[in-house]
């Protein structure tokens, strides 16, 4: 079995490739090769397969037609602008979440064995004016360019899996905490860093107060969904094949309270708590309250408790970097 | 002022034209040229200020900037593949109905003026498993290519509105009925050709049963309800810039006895009703039950009653074809 990744340097990128790596294969399948591709060429991962790096841009599509070459068993699409650059640089996000999504549908389309496609959309297709819980029902209601584009993917998906020319799974990820890595300009980089940054025996700030609530997963779950999504029989989806992945509704304050039951209070004092309205304007218009009723009878799984969130950091990110997420 | 109507030549486009034509203006301001554009030549209608005529294929970027030369003030955005077409060509649909809108919201953009764009999109956006009643919180769930194309470009419509590159009004048509002209081969032509062929003393097939409930809008109610989309404040459609459009929900056979008390029974005996599987098949899947309460707020109407499609297509479309809507 072939399976590539769009976006596959990226930080779920690297960790589903590890995971892979780890299991051999998706589900009872073996994994024969596996095709890391992004905007930059991807690190390579030790794996049991052979595993080839492609610097790709999906919005060229003879690019992608180089990468789909050898066609495709199960492809996680997960290439994307984030959402911060997509509102500031609209054409680019435009062109590589939206375009470059259709594009690499095509590709799908073209390999002729109807691929499986894991899409990664999110919870920023929700916000504006929609009641408070949010059921599998609810309308897709963007505040943000990266939220209006990943949606219209989705319908496509949809679309695309209803005529058979690819066999979609469009899971709508949380906000992911703890998030390894760097701090971005992404509004929500402090959602991870209160955490990342004192765990490591560094400052950080937190632009809101221990009120805020937001739903979250953490990394280690997620790639596991992501590879449940690819394993789990197409027509298990249903019609629409997007739906919101499990999460847990958190407090900050409640989080940061985790984190000091797990790691003493040294990390906790490290926060300094400095409101900051421009990040509080956007933040306070996403959503916290999710009914994923369609995913948990599907199988898919949240983090028991915050205090799993900061265990598996310090488990895959800090003790063991780079270790299996499987 | 300048107005520009792609799909110009289509039955929409041409009772717009004559309507726009009966007002000189949209609201306070009076209109300076109309131009009308579609695939083909559209034909010309009498009118008090200056209507050109242009083949354009909304495909073709170049065409598109040659009719935006001039820039727009209004644009309605009518031009698509219909549902029947895109079911039967992927690409044909895609190509117009998605990437032709983009286009058209391009051109809008590059007017540099945030022109006012109404884009008819349609219910046929709705289906699937969502609950019966559909609110203005319904999922968008499309079960055609035509519904995922109209519903992505829904989703671009409004976040293009947010960024101030046009303002956007996104009405989501109901099955229009009594539709003048020829039949076609949608699956919801008889909808229309029921009452348009007895009324003009010709046979007509009815392929469900009288119970066969849907949502209706008459040709005269949408015409007025699109240049109400225009006249409106930007700002009083919130953020989602598409919305239901009232309707009303009919039984086949209420809508045939409307058409008996208004034109004897002589028509109604010219009904056949013969069920056919395949029709059945598609137009069951389609929504008859909605709650267009932000429509219905902002001053949207629906027809009184059923025999209100049916006078209005003897007075518009027998009686005086061609006449204004107004």
């Amino acid at each position: 079995m072939r399976v590539v990744i769009t976006g596959g340097g990226g930080m779920l990128g690297q960790k589903l490739a590890r995971a892979l790596a780890g299991s051999g294969g998706i589900g009872d399948r073996a994994i024969d090769t596996l095709a890391l591709a992004d905007v930059k060429k991807p690190p390579a991962v030790t794996a049991p397969f052979k595993v080839t790096c492609h610097k790709v841009d999906i919005t060229d599509r003879s690019a992608l037609d180089a990468l789909f070459a050898d066609g495709a068993d199960v492809i996680f699409h997960l290439a994307a602008i984030v959402s911060g650059e997509s509102e500031t640089n609209f054409d680019l996000g435009m062109s590589v979440n939206l375009i470059g999504s259709i594009n690499v549908f095509e590709a799908a389309r073209r390999c002729g064995n109807c691929p499986i496609v894991v899409f990664t959309s999110s919870i920023a297709v929700y916000g504006g004016e929609i009641p408070a819980m949010i059921e599998d029902w609810t309308i897709l209601n963007p505040q943000t360019s990266y939220g209006a584009e990943k949606a219209a993917a989705e319908l496509l998906l949809t679309d695309y899996s209803r005529r058979g020319f690819l066999d979609g799974r469009g899971p709508r990820l949380p906000t992911i905490s703890v998030r390894p890595g760097k701090a971005n300009l992404a509004a929500s980089s402090f959602m991870s860093s209160i955490f990342r940054e004192p765990l490591q025996g560094q400052e950080a700030v937190c632009p809101v107060g221990p009120e805020y609530e937001h739903w979250y997963l953490s990394p280690r779950r997620c790639i596991e969904n992501l590879i449940h999504a690819a394993e789990l029989p197409g027509d298990a989806f249903g019609q629409n094949r997007c739906f919101a992945l499990p999460g847990k509704t958190h407090a900050i304050g409640d989080m940061v309270d985790a984190m000091g039951r797990i790691a003493g209070e040294e990390p906790v004092k490290l926060i300094r708590w400095e409101p900051d309205a421009a990040i509080q304007k956007i933040v306070l218009g996403w959503r916290a309250y999710f009914n994923p009723a369609k995913a948990l009878a599907l199988g898919f799984v949240a983090d028991e408790s915050f205090e799993d969130n900061i265990r598996f950091f310090l488990e895959d990110d800090i003790e063991k970097p780079g270790a299996s997420t499987a």
